[in-house]
């Protein structure tokens, strides 16, 4: 069974899960948040030191990786499991007894939808009813659980942060490059989208293309000079360039 | 109306565009190849110095940015039009009177199919004839036709280099360590696809997350850690982490 459930933070993670249980009928029994003003006709928003979570209760704080330990303590003590949603804090900065970790792969934005399909949850419990009841929900809401340790899950982190964090950054250096000749960013989404594509059927190494792979050096010295003017992006290129051309050798 | 077309080439590009205009119903009357092993049952295969294309052909070069001039130098002379498909090479490499560029904003990897709907082709003619009837193909495919000087085209080429082969590299690196820590690479799938999914909605500058964008010098920190064995991915991150904090500076 699901116990009462209560959501601190209203930030990126904690609107989406609140999104995410109401969708799956899952009972918000309350939200911890500082910011009065937010309004949630159906659900109560309570206040760190006048309110506690309800006994057996499960608490999932939102809350910024940094102030987790604080939030936690700002809950007051009581009978109830508490869980925090970071990649890479550590399950021990949770001093509750019942505790534990529910952190999505995926990376949120206000206002833009999540398909939580499928959707690996990485899951971590210091015992076996918070991680049983983390697998429910998990289970529930239709994603996939994943158990991993504290050590595991900040090297997956780590990954995502270059798999998202870090390819967001080439489609910003693309797109300033692309609008500063004239064209529009636009232009480039075909090719974007075409790249993430080919890795359904093959991996990163076999789908790799373009001057740096295939050793065109006469191409490479050309857009290192193209970039003359742009050393920041230039010095990437030149780094990125020697990775790709440092696969095979 | 549409000439006799001939290919020049059957690597990515030149079995792409094969493909592409068989299915559109432009007649291939040729194709040229070193490469006596390949048999298109429908199509002649043509030899370098033996044949010559038609009267008012047009030839596609789809070798090697580095064999265009040598391949249009082996097809001979005679009235027929010239065309290359590379993003970096100038119009100029080519000599013969008639000549243009024909260039989709794509990457091409042989057996996976391309969607050609809406595709941006970068075209540049030096005259008024070339450029209707490549015009007139991108039409027939469906794709979009987008004039482009050499001068502009080797800077949006430069911008597709970093959305592609760059964007990829980091789906190698983070698949790599993914692996490494035990992970299968499957589970960042979700991520990445959000990644692109966002473009739709918002700039990557508004879309970028992560502890760069945040200033979050503990996460950073713990990452150059956990890369302490891998060298050339430290440099990366930290580079691309100094990249994404000073969007905003």
């Amino acid at each position: 069974m699901i116990p009462a459930m209560y959501i601190c933070g209203t930030g990126n993670v904690g609107s989406a899960l609140l999104e995410l249980f109401r969708q799956n009928n899952i009972i918000i029994s309350g939200i911890f948040s500082r910011k009065k003003s937010k309004i949630y006709t159906d659900i109560p928003v309570l206040e760190y030191g006048k309110n506690t979570p309800s006994e057996h209760a499960m608490v999932f704080i939102c809350t910024p990786d940094s102030y987790i330990g604080e939030t936690e303590k700002s809950l007051g003590k009581g009978n109830f499991m508490v869980v925090h949603c970071s990649g890479s804090v550590h399950l021990d900065v949770l001093q509750n007894k019942q505790k534990g970790v529910f952190y999505p792969l995926q990376s949120f934005t206000k206002n833009q939808e999540v398909d939580w399909l499928n959707l690996p949850i990485l899951i971590e419990a210091n015992n076996i009813e918070v991680e049983g009841i983390l697998k429910k929900v998990v289970n529930t809401v239709g994603s996939t659980p994943v158990e991993a340790t504290s050590q595991q899950r900040e090297k997956i982190h780590l990954a995502a942060v270059i798999a998202n964090n870090f390819s967001n950054s080439m489609y910003h250096m693309a797109f300033y490059l692309a609008s500063k000749s004239g064209f529009s960013p636009d232009l480039l989404m075909p090719l974007i989208q075409q790249t993430v594509a080919k890795l359904a059927y093959a991996s990163p190494a076999e789908n790799q293309t373009g001057p740096a792979k295939r050793g065109d050096t006469k191409t490479l010295q050309r857009h290192l000079e193209l970039l003359k003017n742009e050393p920041e992006i230039k010095e990437i290129y030149q780094i990125l360039s020697n990775y790709i051309s440092g696969w095979e050798g």
